[in-house]
């Protein structure tokens, strides 16, 4: 077969080693040609682990690398800015994990650079690759449930992760951290929002209180359309990491999801059980590589981004919008973001 | 054996000649012994088929009866407040199906009729007494799920009831007719409300504009004590009659309900299938009974009411408070009802 | 309404016991009038208890009470063929609980005597009448599942039940005691048995080997058909009692039955779980109950019974040849008990 | 990092091009250097497409190539001895797909060259890679269900594959095609097996009948600890790929294996459906490549294998003595065999 898209991974934490071991090892067309971080040792290792031939600690010595394709961001978010800038002027394409910013005007001036540049940008949100996700927009889209009424999504982590990570200064905080997953499927199933209203606390792990977010939430949603939503979100979601979601139409419903992860009931004195999906790479393995093969796959083909910046700008803004409403108790309307 | 309790049903509409039958035929310690309804052959019908010595076109005439011990209000709820009156003032023992009333003023005219009287006053909200509520509340009394963190619960009607039964001026609209029984249950199993937001609107039945209610809704809730719920309400849930729950607390979740009727699946080319709960009498026959049941053991052995007047009192104003929200588009604390 | 049917019933052991309760308190056209039990205390505590004017402590002066319209035979199954004869002779109505005797001679002589004496006779197999196994034969006869090709179905009790009971002399051991359900909705559903082949042993309860009983076995059948069968049994059902079966045909498959009892879901750290049905009264109640309705329903208004001496007849050939079957370890003919 | 295996695949029909394709894509330890089939134009084609240096018609040409270090073997069943022995002469690591043959004979032969050679042997039976038996197995190992009990195993093709693919002379006839997988999973869990009785017949497709096999069987197996087991074999599962098990013992159950494919599930009119595993690559797709996996690792890192030969002349055993009750209609002993 014939020409294969050269990779660099930018960002070798948890995703971003996962990601150079899929371009790696799982996706044919792709070769992870190098990667960089800023803790160098890291990026040694993984470039030999994943058979990179070139390692970088600094990103813009990545982007000088004329071998490299494409480029697959995965950074902490507050970087994205700058990687993405650099990358587009670079003439790279871009893959970029959400979310694409904390803040709008940075998304704003990523969409402007992309555009000036013509550069390929696509956000990484795995979710839209998933089976339950892509499956329930194909029945959406023939009718099966007739006209759409309702979306209710819930989303829970297994434990709270790190302080050091949650800071709202780092993740955006529960709405722009956990939630931008389950707006950004609310837009791809159902449109445009048009306000929403939250609610939420601490309820669970105290200490978060220090750090300035919330740990339980439930956000109300109208669409444009004048359909109604509500996304709620937790980080004790003890029992597993339960992701799920469901469509209510005039015709019939569907509901998104799975909470069981080894094909084994255990049946023992007056109780039946089984395990649960453990994290979010047990449960989006796969559509974890199907999003970056679909990358892989637009850039090889110069087809046009499965996921714009403009999806992940207007993620943000619903997130955004759920946090100030959070702190000024009222709906707010996404306009006003 | 003992005495019995000398039942008398008033209003005999479908829910009323239920109660009539269990009086007469489920219940071993009740004795049906009058029934009234302003159509006079429906009375004198169902205490034919039922086997009541007596029957009445009018309930006052059914409060004059001596042999009645006590009786069921399951008229329209604009009756309430003076069936309710009439009876407690006759010295009978008195079971309301809810709502109370639609208005707070009724609700706390009623109540101090009780209190003055010393009247036995039980509501009856049949869910209280399913198997999916008592043993949640058991599992979190002892401390299964630890500290609770969310209430989530749905309610969905298969089909839009007539509109005529619909009408808000009737049925108390939306919040009062379906979400009461969910706001009840807010209560029973997490504590007061604090405030609610509601969004809703008319999505799959048109003609609802006509009679000003909305077929959809979704509200917010914010416990007293800080912990948040979502109740999301529709007339469209053409699957089946939908009834669920869900309580997350830190140390796990309790899922509440469920949807299959018969206990047969079949599995035909690449599809499993299974029926649904057709209905509310389906779905809550032993319930029904059962909260029948306690109300008649609690007179016989001069024990407290299960529900109390609070009680109805309590979840109308959540429903009113969520009824005004949708109106004016702003949260809305129980304490402005 | 009119007439109802006056029963007595015989035998008061825990089914006797329930069978009388319900005549009492869920048969709307059912009074109980009699009862009658060895034990003497037994039968006047149960005739007040449930309101039943009379009691015996010889069943034979029972039948000879001229308020008697129809028996329930409840008696351990010994006496199942004394009984009868008897209330044949004296012009009862008889519903008679499984298994029919343990003897295939009584069985004839038993169907000898109903046919001499034109009594109305009606086996009690609940099963027949849970919703599982008539919407089960609903949709077979619809052809839902085309031509009919496997017949699967397992029981298993939660628990050995008391050694003395479970006495092949008694109980007739496990392929009579237990399997005789399963063979029956064998042929409710399928058709008539050809040949068996079973295997078996003592692999959970030691001491079953003293009574000279197995306590697990898995029974092959082949109907006269061709179609092919298989019932596994169990005594150490320790989760609870799981009651199933499948039919496979040409077009898809049915699966009957439940093993949760509460609607309700436990989600703790890494483990979903829930309950299960404890035995037979929970699992089987409403079966129970719309039995000796029908068998009432029947009496009143002159109908054939819907489950026949040959019935009780046929159910016993398959256990006792699956019994013969692993005494010999070889396939047994029906034809040859 | 090290050394890789060098991977030769003999035979690309449709497992064996999966397995080109996962020496190729999904295993980081092998390289795909070779392929043989006797059609020329697929071996040059699949060579091609997966990236094989070297292609050949005559897989003795592929045991003379001195790069490869182990070989698939994926031809039909009746080239196993032929090529197995050849390779074991070659000095090549082997891994042979289920069946090991279709003969007792063959296997023994196979057995000794093997033992003389000190070949790398390892059979293919993917179930013991997959999660739903890796991890009953553990929960066996564990004692979490006591004492074992019973085993119960399905199989059913979703519908009758190619008369020429099933005719007995190359299939080797239903229990040794299809069985031969529960059976080999019954010694994986329960132990070795004592004797079989088999009932079996042309249910679903008449055709059947011309080629000398059936379509559906079942199979009484008691093992030699005494356990009881029963598998029930359908080419007609019409409504999906359904492959489960079940392992009872003294103190629960352990029930294995699924039948959903995509995680969504449809709620309409009365009636809630989800979708089924259509076929044996989308449901072992995993357990394929992790057996490939740790085929690779073993030879790798000089361990011994996973899954012998004489795992497979076991398995194979039963099988033939099922495939001799079915036609003697007897019990058969293994010892027979």
């Amino acid at each position: 077969m014939d020409k294969k898209v050269n990779i660099g991974v930018i960002g070798l934490g948890r995703l971003g080693s996962l990601y150079a071991n899929y371009c790696a090892n799982r996706l044919p067309m792709a070769n992870l040609v190098a990667v960089s971080d800023v803790r160098e040792e890291v990026a040694r290792e993984q470039a030999d682990q994943f058979g990179a031939d070139r390692w970088y600690k600094d990103y813009e010595d990545l982007l000088k690398d004329d071998e490299v394709d494409a480029i697959l961001v995965v950074t902490p978010t507050s970087l994205h800015r700058d990687v993405v800038i650099h990358a587009a002027n670079a003439g790279k394409a871009i893959f970029c994990e959400k979310p694409l910013s904390l803040s709008i005007d940075e998304c704003v001036e990523i969409k402007d650079v992309v555009a000036a540049t013509g550069a390929f940008f696509q956000m990484g949100v795995m979710r839209r690759f998933d089976s339950a996700y892509t499956t329930a927009k194909e029945k959406i889209e023939a009718g099966v449930i007739g006209k759409l009424v309702q979306y209710k999504a819930t989303s829970r982590d297994r434990e709270r992760p790190a302080l050091e990570y949650l800071r709202p200064e780092h993740s955006g905080g529960l709405f722009v951290d956990m939630g931008i997953h389950d707006f950004d499927i609310a837009r791809f199933l159902m449109g445009d929002v048009k306000s929403v209203y939250s609610i939420g606390d601490v309820l669970a792990y105290p200490e978060m209180k220090e750090i300035g977010d919330v740990d339980n939430a439930i956000v109300s949603m109208v669409f444009e359309d004048g359909t109604l939503g509500a996304v709620d979100l937790s980080r004790n979601g003890i029992y597993g990491y339960d992701i799920h979601a469901e469509i209510l139409g005039t015709e019939g419903t569907l509901q998104l999801g799975y909470i069981r992860e080894t094909p084994i009931q255990v049946m023992k004195e007056n109780q039946i059980s089984h395990d649960t999906v453990p994290g979010f790479y047990e449960r989006f393995e796969k559509a974890y590589i199907d999003q970056l093969a679909n990358f892989v796959e637009n850039v090889l083909h110069d087809r046009e981004p499965s996921i714009t910046v403009e999806d992940g700008l207007e993620a943000l803004k619903i997130a955004l919008a759920a946090t100030q409403s959070l702190h000024e108790n009222r709906p707010v309307e996404l306009s006003e973001i």
